[in-house]
């Protein structure tokens, strides 16, 4: 049983790669699956443009992702290809979900009837929220029209999301709920930090190169800083634990690998 | 002549994706190509894995891109593996690079000059920031001790930065020029903003796809916020302009297609 998952993470949007915005997604879903105990293997930020997005989804499918989350163009204008995009790359054909339809034409009546938008019902774009590929299922969106998708490729779950960081969350937060309790089943990670009185990694990493060697299911990583701005340096020691009989062993490696660290910089005579 | 340069960003290391840190360098480097007239197709986040950073690289060369810019994993640890991985996709082998040396050895020698260093002069681990793909060239670094690497596979320029925010930012702006001045021939990235007084994108989309179909060369991108926090929506209109005959074409195409929104939105009863 692979106990840690591994995610891979997609960011659509014409306006991250021309600055327009910066791409804070990513990093919230970094740190959500990595608290969960899973692993991010890469994230990419892509246009909006549905040939590219078909191509990377169908690459993360075949190197069987655990789970590929795309965020960014679920919204009713043209520019918004990120589903035709996932149906391409999944040779699944765009269906009307009844579900999603009835979910769409819910938020807008409820809009409508708040004086937010001019007019509840469905129109063309509107409609054009709930063609999901066959098989999708929508996940209900809390905070605006466009519900997100779920859907399998494969092994590989497929979860598009949008853009719009408060509408992202809110779904993660509610709808995607459950699938998150399935896929992360209680596995961790776990990382131990030394701060080291030495800002010279040249000198620091044979034996850093000595605690990888002996514990190779521990990450060892020094984050350097400015030189001369500060005299040390963060050193980080992590695994990742799986939820399951090997979790206690994974963090006790993690611990003697941290001890044993220590105990070399102190012989070399750094403080730790 | 190819008057827009096509740029792919790779940032490295296993701290953007476990969520340690959150990469600044992409939307820092999106910025910068972006004024500078290039387009940036995609941007990608990678651990610090020698193959994955291979195959990443391979492929954008394969892709044809003008330039990829390569930030994070340059300094003298084990886990600094994106040089090797840039060999290892070019298939030029690593060799110890004098210049480079020289380079390296001066940095040392200055920081053990003020005390930040305890001794100048080289190790192993300093030595290895200066072993560089056959062919590269090293950028000096003036805020750090990795130099830059520059080197050229197929057509593609490939340029390796320091994951350090400020060394990164330091190299582009000082030994970077040259190479920067060469490939951005004067284009431009022009944007129009207008400000719609509707926030429902899908009475807009048709009037959207409209403006598009008039105007190819222009991208059309609306800016959805949060329904109901704001009654206004922002829509983009934008064009990439070379630096020759053509940039004053683009550039009235874009004057235009803005014009026609305006007056469209106008007709279907929204200010803007």
């Amino acid at each position: 049983m692979n106990t840690t998952p591994v995610i891979e993470i997609l960011a659509v949007g014409n306006e991250l790669l021309n600055a327009g915005v910066q791409d804070t997604n990513t990093f919230w879903l970094c740190r959500l699956f990595t608290r969960l105990g899973g692993r991010v293997r890469r994230a990419v930020l892509l246009p909006d443009d549905e040939e590219a997005i078909a191509a990377e989804v169908k690459a993360s499918v075949l190197r069987a992702a655990d789970a590929v989350v795309v965020t960014g163009g679920l919204g009713p204008t043209a520019d918004d290809v990120t589903v035709s995009g996932v149906a391409r790359a999944t040779g699944a054909p765009l269906r009307l979900n009844e579900e999603a339809l009835r979910m769409v034409r819910e938020r807008y009546d409820a809009l409508a009837a708040k004086g937010v938008v001019s007019a509840g019902g469905i129109n063309p774009a509107r409609e054009k929220m709930a063609w999901l590929p066959a098989g999708a299922v929508p996940l209900a969106n809390p905070a605006g029209t466009a519900p997100g998708v779920l859907m399998k490729a494969g092994r590989t779950s497929l979860v598009c999301l949008p853009g719009v960081p408060q509408e992202m969350q809110a779904i993660v937060e509610t709808s995607l709920h459950d699938f998150l309790a399935e896929v992360f089943t209680g596995g961790r990670f776990i990382e131990r930090r030394l701060i080291v009185d030495c800002n010279d990694e040249s000198l620091l990493d044979p034996l850093f190169r000595r605690v990888a060697a002996d514990y190779p299911g521990v990450a060892v990583k020094a984050r350097a800083g400015l030189f001369a701005e500060t005299p040390r340096l963060e050193v980080f020691l992590s695994v990742t634990a799986g939820g399951g009989e090997g979790e206690g062993d994974a963090e006790e490696a993690l611990e003697k690998a941290a001890a044993d660290l220590q105990r070399l910089l102190a012989e070399a005579g750094f403080g730790a």
